[in-house]
């Protein structure tokens, strides 16, 4: 009885998916949050000719590797990038333990929670900021307040806490590869240890997938002679730009066959996979949605796209166009 | 009828495993090359304990970490690291791309062959010959000029490439903890991109899992504007000691449940490996068998083994005595 019924099933599906059923059709789109449209197409296309048997754009599982960057690829990255949010948050924490630093630059100017003057801070500034508030603690130290953070920040805009402002069409790129043997990564400009502490949770990417800026940590002992690693202001790897291949290189040792960025910081790591041999996959997403998100592009100081589009449309990258190719920006937009 | 015989065969082996059948049992240890012992056991028992669902030192498959010491500990470092002998038979040809080097120190003691001469080469000297042979050149010609060595170069006491000379009773470690969801990963004093070129078809560990003493590279552009990444004499990450702990942070970001070593380089990673709570395992291969392998341990210049394993004594890790322990030691043995 129930094989019967199986059976039965069977048949009204084929009978329905060749009769058009948009319920039917529906169960099958691994992209739902996409419109048709190149973008969309490009992406399918690529997926079914590197894992079709016998094809002759077939890749190996083992060599299926898939890149995303992070700020503005997967999530919001505007006004301000929410790693920077949260080193200067941690701030007055930071001049609570050391009181000294309440009247020394450029702690003073946060403190003051004047958003102009902070706006106005250098590089120089920005970096003493990040090196006071992501350095100096272990590893385990760091991770335990990264997380509190994240559990109890909103975005100013949306009200939610930053891990829900992830792409959803993303979110499905994402799944939709990992569902025919590709491995994703993360390589980011932000901080490898702060995108760990959530990367698994929000975008099913374990902490050994996620490649980002790094710092050099030192291994030492506690005074119960337990091993701990300090976290110190020394750069292991620059991974934006050119230190994104490099990052790549470093970390998976493998070049990726697809990769996905939206700024002027991802333009070598889509060379480096267009460069390889075989079937690559290059994306750049444009943020082009003022409403569902924000638009901008080639004067943004944050996540500027100017070189990399240039070479995208030269190339015939896939350009995503936020407005154009998203059904749902968010996965809590209706 | 086919499923009568299925039901027929299982009862038969069933039969035959209460039975105490050799054959039966052969078919259903993981470790056939080890003798039954404690190293055996405690192997055994820390697998069966970490994936029973529901106990209680149940680990959960995304965190089933295992590292491995690759010299001396999955295979043989003995008279001195395959890398090395790697690095001094690369000498001629750096000296015929640049002849000038032919009369420099320690280039010109390699060349004139004297293996005494070498054997006392400074550790200043042994770090030119590093920087001259892994360095200067891209990573796809490294590998390329790597893979072809491998291929063609003997070990001078078996006669047989480096690559067979590794311990068929680690190898099946490796598998074990596979088949149990382990990701096992690499983590050794070796360059990272030396061992990457084999560890895939030596011992089914992926690229992305190997981590190593690894340099910097430089992205650039060759003259028809395709990128490449140049190999520079700058460490990033001195994968030994302090370094292995630091280096599994920096790459892997968990800590492991199980580790593997063999000597003084190991001792951190291993304190680190305990340090986790939970079920962890400490493993140490201690060289006891100068017939069928070699025999060394507190005065080896290579591989040196006392504090760590004074450390494992003390702390009741596993010492895995080679002669004791394993019945057979290379894939080739009878």
């Amino acid at each position: 009885m129930k094989r019967l019924y199986g059976r039965w099933a069977q048949i009204l599906l084929l009978v329905a998916v060749l009769a058009g059923a948009p319920w039917a059709l529906a169960q099958t789109d691994p992209l739902p949050s996409w419109n048709d449209g190149p973008a969309k197409k490009a992406i399918v296309d690529f997926v079914q000719a590197t894992t079709m048997q016998g094809g002759p754009q077939f890749v190996p599982p083992a060599e299926r590797v898939a890149t995303f960057d992070q700020d503005g690829t997967l999530w919001v990255e505007q006004p301000m990038y929410s790693e920077v949010m949260y080193c200067l948050e941690r701030v007055p924490a930071v001049v609570k333990a050391k009181p000294e630093l309440a009247e020394v630059e450029p702690f003073k100017t946060v403190l003051s929670g004047n958003r102009e003057a902070m706006a106005r801070l250098s590089k120089q500034d920005l970096e003493k900021i990040l090196v006071a508030t992501l350095t100096g603690m272990s590893t385990e130290e760091f991770r335990a307040e990264a997380k509190k953070w994240l559990e109890t920040a909103r975005d100013p805009r949306w009200k939610r806490p930053y891990t829900e402002l992830t792409y959803q069409p993303m979110q499905e790129v994402m799944k939709y590869l990992r569902a025919n043997g590709y491995k994703t990564y993360i390589v980011t400009g932000g901080g490898q240890d702060f995108v760990r502490v959530y990367a698994e949770e929000v975008y099913g990417v374990p902490p050994e997938q996620v490649v980002g800026t790094a710092g050099g940590t030192k291994y030492g002992y506690d005074k119960s002679g337990k091993p701990f690693l300090m976290k110190e202001p020394r750069l292991l790897l620059n991974d934006d730009k050119a230190g994104k291949p490099e990052g790549i290189h470093l970390m998976i040792g493998r070049r990726p066959h697809a990769a996905f960025g939206n700024s002027a910081g991802d333009k070598e790591m889509l060379e480096w996979t267009a460069a390889g041999s075989g079937a690559r996959f290059m994306g750049l997403v444009h943020h082009t949605d003022a409403v569902r998100e924000w638009a901008y592009d080639r004067k943004s100081p944050v996540g500027r796209l100017d070189k990399a589009w240039d070479e995208a449309v030269r190339r015939g990258w896939t350009v995503v166009d936020m407005k154009r190719d998203w059904k749902k920006v968010f996965p809590f937009d209706r």
